[in-house]
């Protein structure tokens, strides 16, 4: 990948999280740059970690990881994964030990940083069409179930899929389908659409995680994988540290939403 | 588009067509290649259903046309459309007058050809990618459906769309939208999916043409616009003369269906 153009958007608001002046949700911050993931473990964990989202790239998606100890993240922009993020989850043998805003004071030699892509770079992107995005429109977030849908094992990794939901009628659950195959990255094209039970999710209106959002009359309800579906593995495996974004305070790249496109 | 290289299959079926030898349906034949449903009509009628076929693209996809007068339909192979095509409808001011195997004795110098795109090609896309499509599977005509999806006007070519209906699990529908999103000259994504009633379409066992086939449980209804819309456009707009192939009968191309996909 080329050099990135500057975006001083992106990084004037990754400035101010650097300080500790922005420690919030950075959903619509620095529109039309992908927002990340993050999970960052010791490297004897890592190789197996790495392993689990080769084998399931619809609910991880990896953009980019780092080296063994290294706080950078080549081709996102000029990061410092220790200070870059607005609010990590310190997780202590797969329990939530603590949220911080910096991690300079737990950082080792042998932490590996991944960044794994968000459903805000698709959103935008189905907006953008002119589709409304159900949870954006109600200024909630986004509804995410358990599914049965279970992810590919690797080593102590692994559990069933969470997924999130976008309520559209067919024909723009049609057109969301070929505008998020174009994003492999930010979890593609729905997993599934339709009657919510076959995938094992009994009511719509008590989400697992994030808020319901409400269904108009003749809405199939739309299915992503999601990008929580790390955690229920990370949760399995109990590594002894793993440091995570605390939801919604996402890393803020400078690589544009389009760079992800693969058509 | 370059040269087509020879297509022995394809040329040879064609050659039994002309001759009189072959009149009958061509599902199944000539694999690989693209067949077209064919319109012909004067050319004081052709302009506006050439109009027609622009505004309405998912119904009727415009893969050729040929010259007032030529019965040659460039790009598509050494093509005779008097005799290439192994049964054909006259229709006289919009009625079925009568079928024949040759129109050699109606051919006027004031004739247009038109090849529109025809399912057989995503079929075989989604067979090639190990779905089932289970009009093929049961060995019978897909079912189509008067739907209330109007279709834009143009002169006097106007009506709904006609739909076809192919049921699939959620996981495979989302699979089929990208595979036919890739070739909007043989109709491209699917149109509508889920409740049927939404389309006005009120009883799956019940086609409006072609046969009904078996929803398993747990199937969606996925619905494609269908070739058979222009025939009720046609009806509507009662030229003197327009002349089709029979349903199912079909112009058999050299084209790849290869060579219709857009990426």
């Amino acid at each position: 990948m080329s050099e990135l153009p500057p975006q001083t958007t992106s990084q004037s608001l990754r400035a101010q999280i650097r300080t500790g002046a922005f420690t919030g949700n950075t959903s619509g911050h620095a529109p039309g740059h992908v927002q990340c993931n993050i999970v960052i473990l010791p490297k004897a964990w890592a190789g197996d970690f790495l392993r689990f989202c080769q084998l399931n790239p619809k609910p991880c998606p990896l953009v980019a990881s780092g080296q063994p100890g290294d706080p950078g993240l080549p081709g996102l922009g000029d990061i410092d994964i220790r200070t870059d993020v607005p609010r990590y989850r310190i997780y202590r043998d797969g329990a939530l030990a603590e949220e911080v805003t910096d991690i300079q004071a737990l950082w080792q030699d042998d932490l590996v940083t991944f960044a794994l892509g968000c459903s805000f770079s698709f959103e935008e992107a189905l907006m953008a069409d002119g589709l409304e995005v159900r949870n954006i429109a109600e200024g909630v977030n986004v509804p995410m179930y358990r599914s049965t849908i279970a992810c590919a094992e690797a080593g102590p990794f692994r559990g069933n899929m969470v997924v999130s939901m976008r309520p559209f009628l067919a024909a723009d659950a049609i057109r969301a389908v070929q505008i998020c195959t174009r994003f492999p990255s930010v979890h593609g094209a729905p997993v599934h659409l339709g009657d919510p039970a076959l995938i094992g999710i009994e009511e719509l209106d008590a989400p697992d995680y994030g808020d319901a959002v409400t269904m108009k009359p003749d809405e199939l309800p739309v299915f992503w994988a999601c990008g929580v579906t790390p955690q229920v593995a990370l949760e399995q495996a109990r590594p002894p540290l793993c440091i995570t974004h605390s939801p919604g305070c996402m890393l803020v790249t400078d690589l544009p939403n389009s760079r992800l496109a693969i058509l």
